[in-house]
């Protein structure tokens, strides 16, 4: 398994002087998860928790709500040309009177919809997720918000090898780093970190803050709320979708949040200048 | 429909100090692709050009190799609560003899996969391209090649007001922009100046340099290879999956392109240092 990073042979070409050397690069590779032994979805991915990749999938698609829907996860054990298991396939019971997701087009795409015509879009897309986020709670200063991205960058080991890597944390309200993940896919980094979240009982995370490396979409908004969480911060910008379903729900969203400077595009009042 | 950026008002707080201001933000709503009325794809993406969009998605994912094959494409009359149409669903009737794609299972996610299982991971995603990249040509100076992403900037009027899109662009191997599309997703930003290519009867592109705002992911070295491009040139990191397809396919794949500097991870012989 751990094959988070591997080495490719480079031709670094700077100011038309060229050197032949190897590079570390992220490894990205196919994840397909299967409900039952029925496909679900597949999402590139870089290998390494998987079992929470998949728990926080499911969570975020509102399949599951908590570690005890699962009954069992074991890798599908078909073995490729060369007689070995690629590890890239999951399958995954529900627990008894956990209902399975229905009908043959339902189409993830990290966000599900079954048809979007003639809805408004957020209506169309969102999952309805059980917790509301009503509380203004936990306050948490700019200065401590700041402080995050620095703390999540000193955790990303593979990033600083490959700089191919999206990292999600989470935090407490007063800067303790409880979890990083990274990934080739910035849904991926976040489904692990709430895989791990959901299997270790924290969910819903009423107190927690997720940190992304990167921008802040509509989906990345979705997986919050529906694991419970009362802020976001993207080091980058947010889409108008993402700030629609933060407003809605009551999520305290922030973006661009670079040294001491950061946008609140919703729920402000858990964010406190200091 | 030009709903490509929207505002919104936000809390701007730097040192401790707040502002209250309107900020711009990019759109992102979901697109339904039907095939024959039926759902084969939900995308996030920035309305604009959606036609095009759809082009390239079906091209990626192998379902049709050129205009023809597609015989209309129309927004379903669906209006929402408030009676107006969303212009997010659009159904495609595909041309009398060109196959639909096949099984309920069938999964979408940029690339496409029936099951991973048991296969090695490149072969259990791609999608096999018509067209091969064996001919050494173009051959692109890395002079041109590190004047692109500065090209493709200064046409990148959305990003400069929200911050929030990715951007594709196609370049002649002698610098000339040929077109760019931008959208809150990559793939889609690809995919829309692909199809925008396929309708414009230039597919294969065999002359043509695909220059990508961020990440080399392997779905985005799929699109290219699948419409015949021989170089694809991105700003930040490419995968070792995007590595892999691309030496396998003989394309070219630089990366890090910053400045005058890049690395050069396969197809080598079409990049001309000076």
């Amino acid at each position: 398994m751990g094959r988070v990073t591997t080495r490719r042979p480079v031709l670094r070409i700077s100011e038309g002087a060229t050197v032949r050397r190897p590079d570390s690069l992220a490894v990205e590779e196919p994840l397909e998860i299967r409900l039952g032994g029925r496909s679900l979805s597949v999402t590139m991915r870089t290998p390494g928790d998987d079992i929470d990749l998949v728990h926080g999938f499911l969570l975020g698609e509102g399949i599951i709500g908590s570690a005890d829907d699962v009954s069992v996860i074991r890798y599908c054990d078909g073995v490729d040309a060369d007689g070995a298991n690629t590890y890239n396939v999951l399958d995954v019971a529900l627990a008894p009177g956990v209902p399975q997701p229905t009908g043959p087009d339902r189409q993830f795409l990290s966000t599900s919809a079954c048809g979007v015509c003639g809805k408004a879009s957020l209506e169309a897309v969102r999952v309805r997720s059980p917790y509301d986020l009503t509380d203004p709670v936990p306050i948490v200063t700019t200065t401590t918000l700041a402080s995050m991205p620095a703390s999540l960058r000193a955790r990303q080991r593979v990033f600083d090898s490959t700089g191919g890597l999206h990292a999600a944390g989470l935090f407490t309200a007063d800067g303790a780093l409880l979890a990083v993940r990274e990934d080739v896919g910035r849904h991926n980094a976040v489904d692990k970190v709430l895989g791990w979240a959901l299997t270790d009982g924290r969910v819903p995370l009423r107190e927690a803050i997720l940190v992304v490396s990167g921008r802040a979409s509509f989906e990345l908004v979705q997986k919050a709320v529906v694991a419970g969480i009362p802020i976001l911060a993207a080091v980058s910008a947010p889409s108008s979708l993402a700030v629609d379903l933060a407003t809605e729900s009551g999520l305290s969203l922030v973006g661009f949040l670079r040294g001491d400077t950061m946008n609140v595009y919703s729920g402000e009042a858990r964010i406190k200048p200091a």
